[in-house]
């Protein structure tokens, strides 16, 4: 009786986001373990069979470096950026689309989804170009200095013709945040960027965004002083004074950058928490942040 | 997180029926009062949203006789048959048609689903033909006789085109046990005939008949003798050994011409119980009966 | 010889209307006797044949108020119009769905074509609100009154999606002039109106009344003052210098209404003759009143 | 009021051909002056905007014998056909094809049809070959010769698809009896059987040849003695019997042909009679020899 | 080794010209012979095989010439334009569409492609009206005369639907330059002028007249001063200082009108030369000349 | 001149393949430099932009061992087999789907084409199961032993599906032989076998393998003794006779397999050849082997 009860109180938001495009991105968190990549992969196959349109974007930090270590390579990190030189690329390549990307893409088939992994290449749907050098901060001495980060890039344009034949036909694409330029050369991007971007050029209702942190805390130090509802305008004065700072500052530009290409709801939550996903839709007051235009 | 967990547990049940044709009978039982009404529109709009393509078929016994009465007009049966002449027929019409499923159709509209009334007169859904005198017995007396009942049909043809129509545009047809002859005159039909005679031709997954019993019982004084699963050989058996009888052999027999036209499943439900439809299709046991071939 | 020469008469109006939707309103004197409901139905069906797109709404004040009588309820009507308590609407309802239209339609499959009746809860096709009390003007006593008529609606908006996909699917769509609030309950319209929003709505070529006058008479008392032709301006006009008034105002208002939404020409004419949709549409100057912007 | 009636009466037949293909062979004699040519163009366009689609093939052997003249050569036939050489196959095409076809085709346009002139060339609609010498007998002599009639041709194969994009398309298709052989050079076809064959191959539901006689004649000197309906096994009879002979036989071996390949009726009718084409469709009796299997 | 070398050499006008239309205008000369006829028909089929949409317009000045003098007609110009009283009217329509289309599409079969002739009097393609009398310069004596060249017609509009439908349905159309007036009636147009109009009216990415000069020379005695390119601008002064001067007039005003009209690029080649066609769109230089915009 | 008289020879073979599926199987070989690799990459394109639709699959041998050697793992082969434990199925995922696929995509991208990736997980294209242990012989002690390859996997069904949705839609599927079983676990496949097998499923005209040799060759040392075309039969007794044996073998029964599932034509051909794969399809004798049914 309970089940069905729930079903039925699920029901408005089947309906509110029946045939809408819901833009996931996947951080290395919800891949800890497979149970966690299985259940993942069926919620999100879960969205896929009540109507919704899911697009899932998946990063995968650790389980490069990772790699990288076994060749005995280190990783180089500045001011919270990979440093990718050739080699490097071709272990975040083989990483991303030939390991995470398959094995999220058949997780969500053993469920019952069609999944189909693309990468930036695929019909060149992420074109971009090298980052030019930039002024980072050294965050130990506090000095300035120019950093060449190598074949890390940015995206110049996004080709979604092959993301709407998938989606039409009922598939549930996986994309690596890898980018190709003109030469046909690979470029390192960032995957809450991919997600936002691809978001607002398809016109997702929402951009979800799976992290480790439960979301925007008033005091990060506290997880109980979660903010659940911001607005874009809110958010900003947030950033100002220092409420949103680190490695949730570029989330929440993400978040923005998206809200404003016409994305309808911008969220991030924490994706340790089994079926956070479900949790953010289907219930009232959802279990992270979310921004709103 | 129940709610999520119940939704998880759903998705077998949401895959297995995608797309799925789900023929449901609503008795005069699902309809006692509105918040029954509209709980049971509020169930078949929900199978819609998860992928389902319910098709309703409803009945009214009650609301005719009361509506009988109101115009001093007494309602006889004979053999459990309405006798049907046609100032009875004219009120059969009214009542079914203008009233019962124009109020199913705006509850269904009302939470959100597309729904559209139709008798068998829409585009000559169900061509009929009258009745012919049939031998009664005559339960008090035990005498036998020759009974014309009047307007009373039987299914020449189903033209499904409507439906097909309707159904590929994700509306939820819900239709009147009205025949037409023909010379365009109306005939009076057996919702439970018709529910299952549509389900064969259209390819119906399920056939579930809402009754105010739980199912076929073993002991029909004892609701907990309720037998969930049998096959139809084994209700076969059952009816030649007299479990099943008196109001239950018709819908018995409605199920078993279903599922030899093909229907995949007929359910025998106690309409009564609040989400029973779901409870039937989204866990294990479900509630009722179920018949398999 | 004869049959041939006419149909070749008919050519040039066949391929004027050629695709074009007509909305035709029935009146109840459209429908006084079964010979006259069957003539109309295949005057319709004929419409679509030669490629036309009929829609049909109807009217039934005579039969309701029959109905009425028979159950012992006195119709009452303040200035022209019904009032309707919760027992007239059910019966309202019954009338115009249950009897008038699924007799329409039954004649429409009888000739060949291929009729769906619809209420304005058919998909939510007329969403209206309850009127608000109006002053009307007591005609015998000529002292003004605020009255309030009960369940009768105003009409909010139109969803003409079930339209096109039945139209564009060849079907002839009948429709009962019964509305819908936003609480699922019924509110009683008027067809005159209901055709001609509807018309506007749809993009209708034209928008026919049938009623009981041989249409905009310059002398009420003669039916030989009949006036063929007429612009939105030269119809104001009459309004003003009084001679179009009691009845014949609202149809008027109607078809003005129709034609500032886009109709190319209304028609008042008499439904009282043997095909007078016919006449109307397929001879050089019809039979009754055209009204052009 | 003649008008309606009459259409009304019409409805049975236009309900009945609704949708089907008419297979429409117009001899010379349909062609004689411009005004007969203007009104089997309207007859034609009148078909399709009842709902028919009408097929047209076309004859010109008056008008090429004129052409002849002109060029200051003389006709030849043997055994009623034409002996056909290279000069004689240029003017028969240019009469066919450049002449009569886009005149017919143009006066389509006229009455608001969508003509479009095919001949046997067009995406290689007509595939023939050579005829091998024949005997034919010395209608004079009685004495047999073999003939070879030079470039006239027999069906090879039939390549359908450009009538059928142009039919489902609207348009109707005027089709010249000329044929290519596989070196692409032209050759000379009989129009009746080029008629006979596309309509076997389309599925027509009728072919109606016009001729300049009333149909099949119990007596040929007496043009009261028309039969108005004959069956596949009554009229071999008159073959045999001697009733069917001269020009006649090839028509009617042409309609049993058609017949025999899965049309419906064949019709030989007169084609100087106005609206002959429609006399014969749209009246219960018709005007001239209905055929049937 | 070879082969291959210079198909992919042709790759980039392939991709370039993929899935647009090409306009075509043959003159005379791409008809000299069977085998030119033969050539140019098989060029036609590649583009339509490597993707592209060739739509083909043709002329036949010396043919019906010709055909004229068989006839013992003499053919008269004035000022370079035939005057075409109805008897040549008749001729001009027998050679375009008898003979010289059927040919050139019966070639196009021949080579695997899919080719269909039309007239402007299919489906109203052409609709034009007779040009008014016009004062032509007297080449010899120099005087001004008002000439009335009889049939001669201007395009009034372009009805593009049943290009649309043949093109979108892979059919390569063959279209003569014959118009058609508002009384059914036939007027003689100029092949450059439709093969322009039609190119503007359609989108059409190039068009490409075939004559017999191997395109705008400096000093038009001396083949080796051909202009490769030229903008319209640089064009427009060609014509002031009189290097583009007698027949090429017409042909380059052709071009530009067609430019203006969204035509990408315009070509005037030599059609004597073989593959001339071909020559222009896959190399890098063209043979002839090249106007953009 | 050269260039297009030569596009012209390639006109009868861009007919013959016209919108047919050409599937290619990559060697390592063909993959030796970026120029071989953009070289191919373009072929294949041409064959896209010319009408055929190319289904590309790719090998990796080479580039998988180096990968393990850099990772400090030997790679181990049994009977020509690579033994595949855990860590050698991650390595040779990586490398196919995440190095060698993107890269082959981009490239086709590059050159204007609509490459997309895929491994036998999206959407579960290619179902696999655990090949049991077979008995080797050792090819140095000529002793036989039961051998587990590890995770090296037979097809057991392949799901074409999302190869017919791309084909569709112009693009040029690029797929990694990776299965995956029934617990979403990954398996080593041989690519020409799948190749072979998706041919079959697909109904492909035509099997392209690249080699590293001529082709079949009548004395395996004398590249001068190539068997230019062979049939089954022919091709089974050089089975027979020792001709085909060592690497050719597995090829060949790849070839003949697809032959009995419905392929045109098999082809091993020599992939170090620059334009192998256009010599092969668009010359007379092609280079390399050509087996047909």
């Amino acid at each position: 009786m309970e089940t069905v009860n729930i079903l039925v109180e699920a029901l408005p938001y089947i309906k509110k986001f029946h045939k809408k495009k819901i833009m996931i991105k996947y951080g290395g968190h919800a891949m800890i373990d497979s149970a966690a990549k299985s259940s993942t992969a069926r919620d999100t196959v879960l969205l896929k069979y009540v109507g919704m349109k899911p697009i899932v974007v998946h990063g995968g930090g650790p389980e490069i470096s990772r790699s990288m270590n076994k060749l005995g390579k280190e990783p180089k990190f500045i001011g919270g950026l990979r440093v990718t030189d050739q080699e490097t690329m071709d272990i975040v390549k083989m990483v991303l689309v030939g390991k995470i990307s398959t094995e999220i893409v058949a997780n969500i088939g053993l469920h019952g989804g069609k999944g189909v992994g693309l990468s930036g290449k695929d019909n060149l749907l992420l074109k971009a170009c090298k980052r030019s050098p930039q002024v980072v901060v050294n965050q130990e001495t506090g000095e300035e200095q120019m950093v060449d980060l190598g074949l890390v890039g940015e995206i110049e344009s996004i080709n979604p013709e092959i993301l709407d034949v998938l989606t039409e036909n009922d598939y549930i694409p996986v994309i690596s945040p890898i980018g190709v330029d003109d030469k046909a050369d690979t470029l390192n991007l960032n995957a809450d960027t991919v997600a936002g971007e691809i978001g607002g050029k398809m016109g997702a209702e929402k951009l979800i965004i799976l992290t480790d942190v439960p979301g925007i805390l008033k005091d990060p130090t506290d997880p109980g002083s979660l903010i659940k509802k911001v607005t874009i305008a809110q958010v900003k004065e947030l950033i100002e004074d220092g409420t949103v700072r680190d490695g949730m500052l570029p989330k929440v530009l993400t978040c923005i950058s998206a809200l404003e290409k016409g994305v309808k709801s911008a969220h991030i939550i924490d994706g340790r928490i089994k079926h956070s996903i479900l949790l953010e839709i289907f219930t009232k007051d959802g279990i992270g942040t979310m921004i709103t235009p």
